[in-house]
C-alpha cells in the first residue's frame, strides 16, 4: 500500500495506492517475511504529514509504515534468523518485506499469540506500561483518569493502573464502549464523552480531584481534565485524536495555567524512549496475561485490500482495543 | 486601599475605595507596623478574581493584599520584634498594618536597601531562583528564552541563567527596554516582541532550539516558544500576564504536542512551595549583590493615592523591574 499524496483532514481512498509487484530475489545478509498480521495506530496518520515529528514522515511513493508480525519464509547467509522465525518488526502495509534483518525482533513465544505482539506486547503496551508507571509514575492509592479508555493504549494504561492499585475512571465514546470498559476490563467508573456532560461526570467520580491523567485525546477533554488537577498532578501526553485529522489549526488547553496553580506537570512522551526497557514491560505484562490479571483486546479484520476503510475505524470510533489487519 | 468589587477585565478606578480611619489601639502580642513600601505584583489582579486558586481571593470590602516592607513602630508583649526593626510581611496596601508578626520576617541587613526584600530579595526574587534553578533545571552551556525580561521576576530570571553560564535570550516590549536588557542586564540577545517578527527572531537567535522557557507571559509568545522546544528542554509556567485582563477565555497554545515530539515537559510553580528555602536563596542573590553579578532594578513611585494609576503600569508596559509603591 503505497502512500500517494498527503491528506489533508480525514485520508481518502486516493490517499494510498494498491501495487501489486513480484516479491524480488533476496540479497545476502536478508531475510524474507511473510506478515501475518499489520498494526494499524492513530500515530500513522501524524506520519502522513509533511512535518517535523519524532520520526520522519513516510515519503510519497513509499510503502505505508506500519508494525507487522509474520514469519521468516527464506534466509540468505544471515546467522540471526531461521526460517521459521516468527519476528515482529517495522514491514509495513504490504504482505511481504525483505530485510536485513535489523530492527527486527524474533518472537518465538508459545504463551502469546503473536498478533499480541502488535497490541499490549508491541508498540501500545509498551506506551501504556511506561507512560503510566514512568511518566504518570502512579503509586497506589493514586486517582487515574484515562480517556480513549476502551482504546489500544487506554485499556491497557488503565488496567495496569488498576493492578497498581489506583482507582481508575475511563472516559470512553458510546454506552457499548463504556461497558467494555467498566465490566469487562474492569475500570472503577466509566465516562461516556458522547452522552454524559464530562464536567459533571467528572465532578460526580473524582470529586476530589485527579493525580494522573492520561490524555490520548486533547481537545475538549484535556481542558475537562486540567480543570480537575489535583496538587502536584501529571498529565501525560501520549496523544490527541481528536485532532490529528483537523483542517485548521489544532486547539490548545485554555485553561493550561491550572498547572500553574497545581504545580503540575504536563510531560509529552514518545515510546521509543524506552526502548532498551521493553523486554522487561514484557516479561511483566506477558506474566499478568498468564495470571489472568489483563485482559486482551484486538479488533482485527480482515484482507490488506480493505486497509482504507479498516483504517478509518481509528476515527471513528468503530472499533475495540487495538485495530489489526489480518494478511 | 479597599477592595470593593471585582474588576472584569482591567481593574477601574472604583474597583478600590480609598479609607481613612484612625489607628486602632494594638493589643497584646501585637505589633504596629508603618509601611516604607508596597510590593506591585502582576499576580495581585489574579487574587482578586472569584475563583479557586494557590491562596484565596481577596474579600469585597477588605484591604487589597499586598506585600509590604516597613518599621516596626510600636510593640505590646510580642518578644520577637522590638520597635526599629525592619519587616516584610504581607501588609496590604495601606500605610500601618497591625499584625501578632506571625509571617512578619525580621530583615534588619546593611548591605541592601531595605525596598530590595519587595524585589531581587522579596517574592520576584524568590521566584526567580527557585524557579529557573530548580523547575528550570538549567546548567552551563543551556540556552534560555525568557518573557517579560524586563520584568521583576524575567530580569532576575535571565542574570541567573547568565551567572549559570546559560545562553539567554529575553523578550520585552519596546526599543528602550530591549535596550536595558541588552546593554544593562547583559542578556545576550533580546527579541522586541511589539516591533519584531517573533517567528523569524527566534530563528535566527536561537537556530537550534531552547532548553529552557521561562513563561511570564503566555498567549502568542508562549506558542512562539513551544515551536522552538529542544528534546526534554522544560517549560516553566510562571504566569501568563497577556490573559490576566482577558475578559474571554484564555487562549491555550494550540502546539502543546510539541511537548510530545521533544519530550519536553512542562511544570508551573508557585513560589510559596519554596518558602522554607528562601534563606539559602536571600543569601546567594546578595552575595551576587556584592559581588557586583547582579543589577538591580526597581521602578518606585510615590503615594498611597496615586494607587490606582501606578498598579496599571504591571499591565500597560509602562515601567522597567520591579514596580513599588513608596509610601
Amino acid at each position: 500500500m503505497i502512500l500517494a499524496n498527503r491528506p489533508v483532514g480525514i485520508p481518502e481512498k486516493n490517499t494510498w495506492n494498491y501495487k501489486e509487484e513480484l516479491i524480488p530475489e533476496i540479497q545476502d545478509g536478508q531475510i524474507l517475511i511473510k506478515h501475518q498480521y499489520i498494526s494499524l495506530d492513530p500515530a500513522m496518520r501524524g506520519w502522513m504529514n509533511n512535518s517535523k515529528s519524532y520520526i520522519p514522515p513516510v515519503e510519497i511513493g513509499t510503502v505505508m509504515r506500519a508494525g507487522t508480525v509474520g514469519e521468516v519464509i527464506n534466509v540468505k547467509n544471515n546467522t540471526n534468523f531461521k526460517v521459521g522465525d516468527f519476528v515482529s518488526g517495522w514491514g509495513g502495509v504490504q504482505e511481504y518485506s525483505i530485510s536485513d534483518g535489523k530492527n527486527y525482533h524474533i518472537i518465538n513465544d508459545k504463551n502469546n499469540p503473536i498478533h499480541r505482539y502488535l497490541g499490549a506486547l508491541g508498540m501500545p503496551g509498551m506506551t501504556a506500561y511506561f507512560g503510566i508507571i514512568k511518566e504518570g509514575k502512579i503509586k497506589s492509592g493514586d486517582i487515574v483518569l484515562v480517556s480513549a479508555a476502551a482504546g489500544a493504549v487506554g485499556s491497557l494504561v488503565g488496567q495496569i493502573a488498576k493492578i497498581k492499585g489506583c482507582r481508575v475512571i475511563g472516559i470512553a465514546g458510546g454506552n457499548e464502549k463504556c461497558k467494555y470498559v467498566k465490566n469487562e476490563l474492569g475500570f472503577d467508573e466509566v465516562i461516556d464523552y458522547k452522552n454524559d456532560n464530562i464536567y459533571s461526570a467528572l465532578k460526580k467520580y473524582c470529586p476530589d480531584g485527579i493525580d494522573v491523567y492520561f490524555d490520548n485525546v486533547g481537545g475538549e477533554i484535556l481542558e475537562a481534565a486540567l480543570a480537575k488537577l489535583r496538587m502536584n498532578s501529571r498529565v501525560v501526553i501520549c496523544g490527541a485524536i481528536s485532532q490529528y485529522n483537523n483542517k485548521s489549526k489544532m486547539k490548545g488547553p485554555s485553561n493550561y495555567l491550572s498547572l500553574l496553580v497545581n504545580r503540575a506537570t504536563m510531560k509529552g512522551m514518545v515510546v521509543f524512549d524506552y526502548k532498551n526497557d521493553y523486554p522487561i514491560a514484557i516479561k511483566q505484562i506477558s506474566e499478568w496475561f498468564q495470571q489472568g490479571k489483563l485482559k486482551s483486546n484486538e479488533s482485527i479484520f480482515n484482507g490488506i485490500d480493505n486497509f482504507y476503510e479498516i483504517f478509518l475505524k481509528l476515527f471513528n470510533g468503530n472499533k475495540r482495543g487495538k485495530l489489526i489487519l489480518k494478511i
